[in-house]
């Protein structure tokens, strides 16, 4: 029997996207579900509601609380948590590359290792000596990875990718999005769409 | 042996706070916390934020989502919910019966009782004529209530609640506060911010 499947959309700069990231493989695993991983860019969709910056960071007591929370939640999963600064960092790169290695089989563990790059080991996602460290590591050329990621096809591929999102009423990562259309929105959701998806 | 205490910070007018109310007494119980109810007024807090409305209302996507996942919760508790008409409701002077009550026996029973005649019955809190009912039942004349909760020292009382909870830095309700400063905000957070205050 096909698994049910849950699609996991995040954007690389998004703080709760990287526990989201961190947790989801082995809770989809004990729940008998496959994950689609969907990078997408926060960037476009912030500014369709009027935001030009981080809700974080446009609304300060927000922004102390979302940084203690992560504190709490990494220390409760055994995660490393370091403030990334700057913040939010520049994550078209990334979730570039994260497109080219989705469609091979390398894409869920360079977006784990790309993840613990930016917020364990505070390292700026934005450069692009972060993403070819990651790549390397992974046993590839950087040059020719990121030559196939800056692809006229692979920049349209992302684009389409954050307009499903924006079409899904997704306004924030992560999210998840169910065959149903139901969406759930926060890291913390993560457990009831897991759950959804197996009605 | 003292139990821990674990403060509830809500409004009336807020939708996620309607779920905890209806959740914290049977899950405090499980946990051998206790539970001071802190109702307080978002407007405020808000407007510190540049804010004048419910960031439902401000940003369209959420408050669509926000919907959805309402009906979704309640049913998973099994509450009723109907949206409210107009949203958000004028809980100011729920909020200082609250005040009264909860400095008497009957406050937490007037709370829930309020949540459910906005939240499932579909009266609006900010008519005069919805909180009396409620007080009815409780067995109250109205009038003395109101009296109560319209002198200087409990309208004071209630600025100095809302003055606390922006101390606190909160930001939105609900929010779950402990005796060493931690804040946990929104529902799905009880149970975590239960396990906090537990330790």
């Amino acid at each position: 029997m096909q698994k049910p499947t849950l699609d996991f959309w995040f954007d690389f700069a998004s703080t709760y996207s990287y526990v989201a990231a961190m947790r989801i493989a082995q809770l989809a695993g004990q729940a008998s579900v496959s994950v689609r991983w969907r990078p997408f860019l926060l960037g476009p969709i912030f500014h369709a509601q009027g935001m030009d910056n981080s809700p974080f960071n446009l609304f300060p007591v927000k922004g102390r609380y979302m940084w203690r929370d992560m504190e709490r939640l990494c220390a409760d999963i055994g995660a490393t948590f370091r403030r990334p600064d700057p913040f939010p960092q520049n994550s078209l790169m990334a979730a570039r590359v994260a497109m080219v290695g989705l469609q091979a089989d390398w894409g869920e563990e360079f977006c784990r290792r790309l993840f613990r790059a930016e917020f364990a080991d505070g390292h700026d996602i934005g450069k692009a000596e972060t993403i070819a460290a990651v790549l390397i590591d992974l046993g590839f050329k950087p040059a020719d990875i990121v030559a196939q990621a800056q692809t006229d096809a692979n920049r349209a591929l992302l684009r389409t990718q954050t307009d499903a999102a924006a079409g899904l009423h997704i306004f924030g990562a992560p999210t998840f999005s169910t065959a149903d259309g139901e969406i759930f929105w926060g890291n913390d959701r993560l457990e009831q769409a897991l759950a959804w998806t197996k009605k």
